[in-house]
């Protein structure tokens, strides 16, 4: 098939690029390269079967020249930063809302009908159902981050059911692995270079979250869009694990062989919007098969070795 | 108190103004005319206590400068045409979501803490519990409509706990009354002036579908901003019944005196997106002590009624 990937030269999108020039696809990578590497997408360059454009979701124009011909088009490009939301507002609406939008009206525009989607848990907000289910109650928005990828899943909805189009939305817990660039195992990571004795942790250590590997995560969008073909399609990914953060924290500090003093800001929130305990019911995706091969712990370890080999990804990392 | 309401020339916000201005309040109201009527306040451009603003959501820096000073903004301002969204689904984007957005900054810009907002029970989407509750099943969405008003929901809520905000999100059903110009009553009464002998009717007839007399959503709205004062609440707005299309096309038939044959497009469906049964729970609002004082068939009449009092909103309606 020929696959679009929107967010390919990113943290899952150049991971999803990799596996689908294995399988054989030919793949378009969409990234205007403000939050994602070039680097990571080094390999898929060499290949004959991926090309890649470099421009901006918010450029209808050329979105709409580029998606042509697509079987289908992984759309992963984001504001995926949760926590500075309330700094500026109008990020998530544009690179989330706005930008689905777009790819969807260039997907209607070219007769391409099937998007596969990366969603989040935060659109449940603080779901009192946990583990959470794909259908728990009516959620409550509690992050700009949270309420921009809702609207996306609503637009996705909504133009399968207007535009008999196909719609794949995944609702990730946080992933990690090879090519992670933001979230906390970097800020520990980071901040446990500049100064080995001491970690200051958001929050007061105890919000319990839940993590999934890159490549378990990769595994899980292929299964659905291989094995489910209602209009719309909606999966939680994540692995049956939680962590406390400073339970995630001892591990990231002992992979790197030092044992800091934790200190905590204090409350039960890291930020404005935090959601304190994080925890998906996935049986809807392990019905189709799939199985995590990492724990949280694995993944956690396997972060920290890919950024103490990769340390070029902080002194790089850009401002957006 | 000092009340800014956007969509102030339409249908339910004309009525509002109305209402807030009898008891005494100062109104602001914000609207550019393209679907609301310059008659439609033209008993609230007579007191001293109301100002008029011409332009529209969509200019922020107008807005912005607009809701200094309110004490609360009633969103009411709207895309409110559901069946159409398929041809032009920018205009869902931009009316709904969009402008919800600017209002939410220029409150934010402002210090402004309270909004109101009309949303619709089009948000559930085609849910299985009926009557449905304000905390359903996480919806799917099944049209542009719904989509954008749900995407507005979660940036009122999101707005709320990020800026220390309250938010009143109403769902409504559809709304009958004094100055509805548009919907299905508008339709039907408009084919019979045209044609007496014979009423088409989308779908078979047979979906199932519930409204609210003007005044008595203009009651439940007042009665929840009044009694309610958590940071998110959200109220379904609906009398306790339904009636099929064909049983509406009826009393419509007989208010206006006629007896034409009916003829049915079939499908269980009246458009792509329609929803065949439609009743909301009420019972938290009720809770609250508002009750409706007329039936939907009061409502339905009273609306043929004022038509054909007004039919000069037939000839002048606009073509946004």
């Amino acid at each position: 098939m020929h696959a679009f990937v929107t967010g390919a030269a990113g943290f899952i999108g150049s991971n999803l690029v990799d596996r689908l020039l294995e399988q054989g696809h030919a793949v378009v990578g969409y990234d205007n390269l403000s939050t994602g590497r070039r680097e990571f997408i080094a390999k898929a360059l060499r290949s004959s079967n991926f090309d890649f454009i470099e421009a901006d979701v918010l450029d209808a124009a050329r979105l709409n020249e580029s998606v042509r011909g697509a079987d289908i088009v992984f759309h992963l490009s984001a504001n995926a930063d949760v926590r500075f939301g309330t700094q500026h507002p109008h990020k998530d609406l544009d690179h989330n809302t706005i930008a689905t939008f777009n790819v969807l009206e260039a997907m209607r525009t070219n007769g391409v009908k099937i998007i596969a989607f990366s969603s989040t848990g935060s659109v449940y907000g603080e779901t009192e159902v946990i583990p959470t289910p794909e259908d728990a109650p009516f959620p409550i928005q509690t992050s700009l981050y949270g309420a921009s990828k809702l609207a996306a899943e609503g637009l996705i909805s909504a133009y399968a059911e207007s535009f008999e189009m196909r719609g794949y939305i995944f609702r990730f817990v946080s992933i990690l692995g090879e090519r992670y660039t933001h979230g906390h195992v970097f800020d520990f990571v980071q901040k446990l270079a500049k100064d080995p004795s001491t970690l200051h942790i958001l929050g007061n250590g105890l919000q319990r979250k839940s993590y999934l590997y890159v490549g378990d995560c990769v595994d899980a969008m292929l299964t659905a869009v291989e094995c489910a073909d209602a209009k719309i399609n909606i999966f939680n990914l994540g692995t049956d694990e939680c962590c406390e953060v400073k339970e995630s924290a001892s591990w990231i500090a002992g992979r790197l062989g030092l044992a800091p003093h934790f200190t905590y800001a204090g409350g039960d929130r890291g930020w404005i919007g935090d959601v304190p305990f994080i925890l998906l019911d996935a049986s809807r995706i392990r019905a189709l098969g799939w199985r995590p091969k990492l724990s949280i712990r694995q993944s956690v370890e396997l972060t920290v070795d890919w950024l103490k080999a990769n340390e070029w990804v902080f002194s790089q990392r850009g401002p957006r």
